[in-house]
């Protein structure tokens, strides 16, 4: 029989990650191309101890179904630590809780798009939301991004011309040029928003990651009314348990809210309490202390190894935080080729392809240095200088 | 600011279910509106013990980023069931895991469904999928539906006249009638919609249900490449994991893939792995033994009480299963008003009319007869009739 699908599947792009996980599961290969927090930086003891108790304590109201917002300890827990973190008052009626930030793509886009309604985002800007938007037929309008964030001119002028209905941005450790907006950018975007009705969208999955544990100032302190938020537990406790959390003004969060239940009436209800016990018990601070320890270490290694035992012609961004940096190849090599040829030599990268939406990423490449520990983060880029090496 | 919604959100039904929440969460009000399983049915020691050594054995594992198709032994297993119980043959590779089959109701409207075209479901038909696929912007088409399924004339006429994407039925104790289809009408449906380019929509949260332990036939058995299946833990072992599961074509189930991945990326992956475990630990038709037995007796008793105890005029279906009936009220009685009396009352109905999508419902309630133990559902019954008896 032939199926008849909706257009939008038509939108859908090219998904990398089916071979990219196929790669990532074959032992011989040393992967940098996934986007895994650390296993060692999970918690498993003080997450088991969490979930004994709510087995113990709850368990028959954890298992019930609930309420679409989320679990109100936790969703208070969060809001305090928007407060006491980076002095932002938002109430926990502003916060619903998500099965992880990917979701808030997906209904901030359903939320507000029109098939052919403009998006604006980053260039490059994070495939994950190129993914969700895309299945709502936008027109993607992209700003070029550099060493302090979206270029303003061009910003000014997409917003300006196409009035799009969100820019969507990762101010902190971008994904995947791992850079973050300095904060005079975060104000120019901001200002260029006030003028605008275009909402921002800041999607910030990493900013407790800054390996100097200092927090970067929010877009949403900035322009709060105009501003939606996310951000995730993926990162700091455990993507397993699929929670992350959006923030926005009430009235979107109402749309946010029967758009969700529609979706799937609500989070897992079991990891929420697990999750909200075990904030409650630990120092969240020293834990991430461990975490920015690990990872600043291991992205300052990357990046020592890309510079004394590469060929010339390579170049990289220097992050201060997050999972990951974009290296430029030297001229002549192709992104998908080095993939290609990575694979065959035991090391896996991710093309910087498929963070383009109008074409472009030949010439990058994505690595991750949080997923694994400094010995396998030498032996895989030893594996990639050579592959590199050879194709010059 | 003024916020630039999607069209789509202007077609969300208006929702009853932050109204039926509050008056759930009311001590003072016996609340037969909602749908939630008993929770003494819960095996918490069982999930707690599960769950204990899915920590201790694999922790790492079940707390990193997984699959979008879900846990391959928890496919394994629904596969086996299918084989085992209803004699059909769906294998793993066809099967996904998602976040409760509402999710299924979502992301097959997604893959399905420009706006406009149309959508076939019963009438009254379930609410839950009204407003899943009215933010795709769907043209409805409903089917009446009575004691032994859809009208068959009724059904051949729709699909011939204006060709849907898909029939959406609940062939097992159907939602919120309670009514099952008999075997002819399953095959009378089969029959229609082979002749056509109409996929049939199977949802099947209820058919572990049966108050009698016999599975009817799944009509995914008689049409398997023009059928989707869901099915759900929820009733039986759990909803607050919101863990269910889609069985389609491998073509369709590539789409599906592709939309879930946009959607949240993959469920919950610990609540899969000790599901899991759990289910491998346990006589699962023995634990359903108790659930329908529990049940069986609750809908007997309130079919009984609607009998004896009410004004003349009411009648109900006599479900076979599951853990809803519907009642029709005395002539002249409008079920907004019962709905509104009776909280009055302390004891809450779900009013008919969000099960229909082109205007009903105004003289019929949905009674949920498995949230609750006999003396509460008599005591609710009794104030019931009373709101009844004072309004005619």
């Amino acid at each position: 029989m032939q199926y008849r699908f909706a257009d939008r599947m038509r939108c859908a792009p090219p998904s990398f990650l089916g071979r990219l996980f196929a790669v990532s599961t074959d032992p011989r290969i040393i992967s940098f191309a996934g986007g895994l927090p650390n296993s060692g930086c999970i918690d498993v003891e003080g997450l088991a101890d969490a979930s004994r108790k709510v087995f113990e304590e709850e368990g028959h109201v954890a298992l019930q179904y609930s309420t679409t917002d989320g679990y109100l300890p936790l969703r208070e827990f969060i809001s305090r630590r928007y407060s006491r973190r980076l002095g932002i008052s938002i109430p926990p009626d502003h916060i619903q809780v998500v099965n992880g930030s990917q979701q808030c793509l997906d209904l901030v886009a359903k939320i507000f798009l029109n098939r052919g309604d403009p998006v604006a985002m980053e260039r490059p800007g994070y495939l994950g939301a190129i993914e969700a938007f895309s299945l709502y037929e936008p027109a993607f309008h992209d700003v070029a991004f550099g060493e302090d964030g979206p270029d303003i001119d061009e910003c000014a002028k997409v917003i300006r011309t196409f009035r799009p209905k969100f820019f969507y941005g990762i101010p902190n450790s971008q994904n995947p040029s791992g850079q973050t907006y300095s904060l005079e950018r975060r104000k120019a975007v901001a200002e260029v928003l006030e003028g605008s009705d275009t909402l921002f969208y800041e999607d910030d999955a990493f900013g407790e990651l800054f390996f100097d544990g200092r927090p970067r100032t929010p877009v949403k302190g900035l322009i709060p009314d105009r501003c939606i938020l996310s951000g995730s537990f993926s990162k700091v406790i455990a993507p397993g348990m699929r929670i992350g959390w959006i923030c926005a003004p009430e009235e979107i969060l109402a749309q946010f809210n029967c758009a969700k239940q529609a979706a799937d009436l609500h989070s897992n209800f079991l990891c929420q309490k697990v999750l909200s016990r075990y904030l409650a018990s630990i120092d969240l601070d020293a834990h991430i202390r461990r975490i920015i320890d690990a990872y600043g270490h291991n992205c300052r290694l990357m990046c020592d190894l890309l510079d004394d035992s590469f060929p010339a012609g390579m170049s990289h961004t220097n992050p201060e935080g997050g999972m990951f940096l974009l290296a430029t190849l030297p001229p002549g090599l192709n992104s998908m080729k080095v993939f290609e040829e990575g694979v065959k030599g035991g090391v896996a990268v991710l093309p910087g392809i498929p963070f383009y939406v109008s074409g472009g990423g030949e010439s990058t490449i994505r690595l991750n240095f949080s997923s694994m520990d400094g010995e396998r983060i030498k032996e895989g880029m030893e594996r990639l200088a050579r592959v590199i090496g050879s194709l010059l």
